[in-house]
């Protein structure tokens, strides 16, 4: 689509972070053409132009680490210890889950995700086909990943395989659906299947998308079992030399910190489960300090309980700053750069996550004529720390308005609220 | 005004923590007639029929400490170290407000709390006749406190007895605006100070708003200068023999705890402030089963930054479980008591925080229809960790409709807006 925002505020999270207080965005079918400051003078015609008045305009944000579909568990089971919640309620319920479960609780997720301005996320769960399918009928970017994990492993990275070869055939824009292959966790998976998994990734030239050191008992299990730390056995079976994204990297010593720089591994914070889980506070002012490719996730709604970047950032942000005792820990627009372009970075999408000449046209409008968003000294920090994502007006994402104003132009929103409410309630 | 809410959910906060599924709410004047299960079957004649098809209803949050004028601060001199932030940009502002400003701040921060379902706040800053004025005009119940701080403690507080004689004057119903004393801290006023203002609170029968060991600097300097932890101190000075909020409470020995149990003082967690001023955690989930009344605030915008009572809860209620390694602690009825009986206890109101037969009639409207509040196993889970505060449509204080259907009936709000942002703008 052809479209002209006019007299809007810009967070380009360009280079230089630049903001942009007032002027314009040229969108040409899937890319941004051009960004300036004012007023635009050129010519209007074939272009939708949308007013930026009380708004400012920012890179889609980029969710680097959920399972979408366990919208369908948000709340189930809560206030449970750990093993007890995860042993009788959240295993046991998604060893039911088949094809129409996944559909359901995808476009969930998606229409959350899209409605707080998510424009990309990195999935990692069952029948990915499914996902495929819904994001590309709701026009959201979208990386998938077939869980490989025990004793079926081979089945699995065989599906992988197949996932990967069938999106790039079947998948209308490279560019807007692509897979890693998931292998779960250093301690859901033999030494085997790990250094099978890594030769695979690295033939077939997918990135890989696995948890590493969620917890401490996994720590400790590694530990006992090779005498080396989840990262320092990841290093050793191959994994690392794909492109990889480590979900939760918790627990890291610094030789880990290390090894995760020269690998080039990006890391997906998750703030609010490792929070709720318990599981402990990633090291991340450390990893930026070290030159680790910091990113953002939500994981599932059932440990978060929603999928709102927006929420992530603001606490992502603000337990750096506890944690390290020093409030000049992650400020907004660090904490900008790693919902957007690290995400982008993350996920290996080539000019994304930013709003620059030729760069893909992803972009999230924000309302900023609303009590918590006055007053406007410093906008990347109103964004992180006063905003709650139902800020978000206006969603563009490859060039095509997905929500406007408010409203879905070509999702049936009701539609998906409805069926999905009715599902669950006969789901337990 | 007589209200029924029909066909709706309700999140009682009675003893039981009952929700009822679908249920109906009579009000009658300023309190709750009648609360049932399924339908309404009685005269409807002169009320107002509010339909909740796909709402639920729950008391409105009590925000135990604020400094609501802040709001002209938001994201004012960001991410500075603590001391250079205060020194160089937050008290010399301060410094220049006056009544106006004031005015400004505290019509943009209760347009932001109502939004966000809060119909009750603690505040303490300058100029509270200004705020006492704003909050009878925007129909939002408040207590007010003029701070007391440093060497001019006499005439400050001859002016907290002076604005509480006022209050009790001018104000048309002594339920919805009252006063607290307000002494700023145990490290900013004498141990004289201190006395004097717990004998006067005594006398008056005024309530007590302090900050106590909001940071390990506090609790330094106290005992370096008393032997005595915070606590100790007020206890010794008498303050503690009134009815106190205790705003922070980060740093509490067990003895501590045991003299906010045994004195009955409220504590106001502010979990936000504290992890971006990097203050510390609060050993809220302790205090707890100690016999704590624990409450919750937001602080003032500039360290949180907004008054959104609903994040408050959930990252209060993450901070917990992370803190004490434990995913049980501080579940969704536990936050949602805190944030709304036991704030309404702190303040000294009477049959306030419960949707229960002659209760005040302070409700809040949720809408469910949203993606983030889907499913609906648990929706006092759905309220603290999956909504983000927007979810709240209409707001009723005190029996009136403030907010309905998402605008308020009474309030210019693009007024407000639009001149808050204009005097900011010519802040700084």
């Amino acid at each position: 689509m052809n479209i002209i925002i006019k007299d809007v505020s810009i967070v380009t999270m360009n280079e230089n972070n630049d903001i942009i207080k007032n002027g314009y965005i040229v969108i040409n079918q899937e890319k941004i053409k051009e960004v300036g400051y004012g007023e635009y003078n050129g010519d209007c015609k074939d272009y939708k132009i949308i007013n930026g008045k009380n708004s400012c305009v920012m890179p889609g944000l980029v969710n680097c680490h959920t399972h979408a579909a366990m919208t369908l568990l948000r709340g189930y089971g809560e206030g449970l210890p750990l093993m007890k919640w995860l042993n009788e309620k959240i295993w046991p319920m998604e060893a039911k889950f088949r094809e129409e479960h996944i559909r359901v609780g995808a476009k969930l997720a998606i229409i959350e995700m899209i409605r707080t301005g998510t424009t990309t996320f990195n999935d990692m769960y069952f029948f990915q086909k499914e996902v495929l399918e819904v994001a590309q009928e709701f026009n959201i970017r979208a990386v998938l990943g077939t869980p490989i994990i025990g004793d079926a492993w081979e089945e699995q990275l065989k599906s992988a395989v197949q996932l990967n070869d069938f999106v790039k055939e079947y998948s209308k824009n490279e560019d807007m659906i692509k897979t890693m292959i998931a292998p779960h966790a250093p301690y859901t998976l033999s030494k085997e299947a790990l250094i099978r998994v890594a030769e695979i990734a690295k033939q077939q030239y997918i990135g890989v998308h696995i948890h590493i050191s969620e917890t401490q008992d996994e720590v400790d299990m590694i530990k006992s079992k090779y005498d080396l730390t989840p990262t320092e056995f990841l290093l050793s079976t191959g994994i690392l030399d794909n492109k990889v994204v480590g979900a939760h990297c918790v627990h890291m010593t610094d030789n880990d910190i290390d090894i995760l720089r020269d690998k080039e591994v990006s890391v997906a914070y998750n703030p609010q489960s490792n929070m709720k889980l318990a599981s402990g506070v990633a090291r991340i002012a450390e990893m930026l300090d070290n030159g680790v490719n910091v990113c953002l996730g939500t994981d599932g709604t059932s440990s978060n309980n929603n999928l709102n970047m927006f929420e992530e950032m603001e606490t992502g942000a603000l337990l750096q700053k506890l944690w390290y005792k020093d409030t000049t820990k992650l400020n907004g627009s660090d904490m900008l750069n790693i919902g957007t372009i690290n995400g982008a970075k993350a996920l290996g999408f080539q000019k994304l996550g930013r709003i620059e000449e030729g760069y893909k046209a992803d972009l999230v409008m924000i309302d900023m004529n609303r009590p918590n968003m006055i007053p406007r000294y410093d906008i990347d920090s109103n964004i992180v720390f006063a905003a709650s994502g139902n800020e978000v007006h206006t969603v563009i994402i490859n060039g095509e308005i997905v929500l406007y104003n408010g409203e879905f132009l070509n999702i049936d929103e009701e539609k998906v609220l409805y069926e999905s409410n009715k599902f669950c309630e006969n789901l337990i």
